[in-house]
């Protein structure tokens, strides 16, 4: 009976990396996290625990750390890109390397009205990430933003949909819609691209496009956020989302004699809905490995 | 064998309650967790099951939802106070109530350079709270924050602390000092308080002395923000902290030939230092059931 | 400019389905987590919000809890199996159902040496999961177990790997190896196979073979650990794995006067080594959409 | 205007330890996760930042892994309490240390039906605890249970509680009762209490009390579970119990034609019950500072 390795990787996650960097007396702080995957021949540690081709889990993160001595840190997507290049190139068995990154922002304090040059907040929510693909002639990059909560407490509407034996729920012309966005959007190619500002503004269109389109459904919502930044960011070429519908149940008072016109909300854990999908641009190139993350 | 029952309470807790006010076409967001507690001569439901006294935590519940509906919720601190005060009169055997609210705070979104009317973010880490003692004929209030996460890149040493046979520590004068404030700080007396501007300005006072105040040792740091709060702030008489020291690492990039002049850190997890401390104004009131929080 | 909307499901996630079946006396207690995921012309309510093809997410609960009742939930792989087959039949537009259980187990409780007829307790970290992917005209089944943490402490190894400059790591030839298994096995078909068993003895082999297999790799126990399964189930196609390589550090005790003969250690939260891994049958039928779990 | 230092301690929290103690080939593995506090005249460092009173908490975790290496653990207790010893009898200033200690249970994994001599695996959820104070001249001794998850599918009623105008829920005679017991006991003394077979025993009586008492409100439950640990065992003065009511709501299946007979529930998150109380023996000892945890 033939049996045989199937799909592999291997590598350091969640390595905690805080950097400060010093202009004057003015200090840049940034707050990472990251994770590395390698890719490639490993069969020989799988079958007979020969390590020759293992670059270690313990020496990757040593890359990491080293990497944001030797070079100021810069864009996540590009740290990523240099740390996923560096594996590449030295280790031969390896022909792919994953680098996910992701950013924790920190605000200054505000002091006498100044924001301060060495002492900050973090409001902790929302990150920043990125993806990146690097193989021996080419890169990908996803990027994207996580726990990025929105809520809208009119301009959605549910209705129009299939009444079977087990439909309970009652249409409405007027809910509250809320999720936490996890959005991932794949770039055209891997250079020239401002990353910064295309993620400030992806973020900002994410933003305008769930406050003001009228929403009939999430999954609406979901693709009009998807068109708004595939048609303002042409460096994009496909966008995905993970929407959690997180229900907000309007409160029955009538036992109370009261009555609740969209007052008062029960805001629910569990279940959720769940909402993902995909825009792409047509003539987007092929997305190769770049959407290839983990092997469950 | 003589045995008694000793303290003990009851109430429902983590009651999430969201809702929406609206003036002309904007829409205002209140985002609320609610816990109650009930205390009193409850020994017959524990000897008996006798609930005759046990006013149902689904009734706490509906309670909570009801009285915001009938009056707008306003500051956490007078919604508190009117459910506790609910409890207590209307229950004969109950002759305590503790009414916990964490308020989680949301931006509007802005579109177009403007705020929006009914559409909102949240940046989901820190929440403002109070808790509320109410009996017959008084109350007492302790506000206030939790998951304030703040960082100094320097302006922190740590040295002079005690040698012995298992330190290792090198000693510092120059250091990254993290923590997550969680802070409660109690009123003198329950009326007549801008519960909003004080919330407001104890917090700036907070981040302001965090970054300020050259810290020789977190301690220090905390004694220093609670003095700042009580000499700023006449309508406190005591504030309380507990603040995790979230340990930066310097790492040790000597063995690539690097020298890391405080630029390259490794955020740890766990173990972190816990430094807690009291702050009180010495005529204070005496807090009576103010900070009796829990049985366990 | 042409934009498509590219993959994409909805569903109701993480609903908390308990159920209990009297015999005679004896109450058996299920405890199931159920997620469904719909798949198909989900174009019309992305495009304009035509929701006549979704099935609210809200009736796709309700389904899961009536058919509870209907019929005894009996092996998760079947009640999802069961469901799916209700959403792709009833749902023109639907051509996928990608239904979700995760099963927590109770004990229980023992009385005066006898196992009690309705009292049950839950040590919680494990639990059986399936995915079923429902189509027309067949189905697939993964299931697999999630939390099953190991770990031993002697007989693992690691050492042979490439050391650049960036390598400190000192090799070993005994460490602590421990991890926390997720697996999930793809069945060949999806009848005539009895799920409880196949579960129960799939995951005394992982056991046996994560004890008994002395390792020079984590990855050559993932390969191990899936080979003897794949050598011991005939009903089973392929298993994946996701092993976090959770560190425990030998604490260096020599500063004060101690040598540490591997009995002292520091269990690390963060960075981790994550190995991931698929052992697969030759001879195996191609997955179709077994593995398609989340667009993202 | 006078501002004063009042209660506080510091000290490391959540120190992972893990040994592994070896007779002949057979391995023992023990996993704490242990925490210190110092208390005592600690108003220069927060007055002023001078140290010299304040044993590093680097130091305080260097001391449990020292100890951990030069005699054996023992029972979590009894390390505990020559952790807090040391603190106390080596820093002038400090006049009380708190030791908690949280332990993990592994069990050996079985091969071929036998345990096997190095290899384990861990349920994970439920974890035995210890907290103790040590002053110059006696200790107190604080034990428990987290997290022992426990539910009875009947004999659990609630009935005959006040019915004011938020009232809506039924009275009921049969009812699912499900909680997380969070259990502290009190020792008499500190010494010659044999603390395995006290904890053994008690996690015993807690379990069989709770399936076989006839249940009127979580409450009697909570103080028969109290009152059978005070019987049996003299050594305990006091037990305090948090216990959240884990609801488990029917589900309304009349719409679908359905009737359910306790048979399908929703197993809700939020909100919860929580209900605490303390159980204690008459004549017991004064606790002292026993329970006196946090500042916070």
């Amino acid at each position: 009976m033939g049996i045989s390795l199937g799909p592999n990787q291997y590598g350091k996650a969640e390595v905690r990396l805080v950097t400060v960097r010093r202009t004057g007396g003015v200090h840049h702080l940034r707050d990472l996290t990251v994770s590395s995957a390698l890719r490639g021949d490993l069969s020989a540690t799988h079958l007979t625990g020969d390590n020759s081709a293992v670059l270690a889990t313990d020496t990757q993160k040593n890359t990491m750390y080293a990497f944001a001595k030797q070079q100021d840190v810069g864009e996540i997507e590009d740290f990523a890109l240099r740390l996923g290049r560096r594996f590449v190139d030295t280790q031969e068995k390896i022909t792919g390397a994953r680098v996910s990154v992701e950013e924790q922002e920190w605000d200054r304090i505000t002091v006498d009205g100044a924001p301060h040059a060495h002492s900050f907040s973090s409001s902790g929510g929302e990150r920043r990430t990125t993806t990146v693909t690097v193989h021996a002639d080419r890169a990908w990059v996803v990027s994207g933003v996580d726990g990025l909560v929105v809520l809208k407490s009119t301009g959605s509407e549910f209705h129009g949909y299939p009444q079977d034996e087990y439909t309970t729920l009652v249409e409405t012309d007027d809910r509250i819609l809320a999720t936490a966005v996890t959005a991932r959007w794949r770039y055209e190619g891997f250079t020239g691209i401002d990353w910064a500002k295309s993620h400030r503004e992806i973020r900002q269109t994410l933003l305008e496009t769930f406050a003001t389109k009228h929403s009939l459904s999430l999954q609406q919502t979901l693709y009009a956020m998807g068109e708004a930044v595939l048609r303002a960011r042409p460096e994009v070429a496909e966008i995905r989302f993970s929407l959690p519908n997180k229900h907000h149940f309007l409160v029955d008072l009538s036992p109370f004699g009261l009555e609740n016109h969209n007052e008062v909300f029960y805001a629910a854990d569990r279940p959720y809905g769940l909402i993902e999908g995909t825009v792409v641009r047509d003539e987007a190139e092929e997305p190769g490995p770049a959407w290839t993350d983990a092997v469950l």
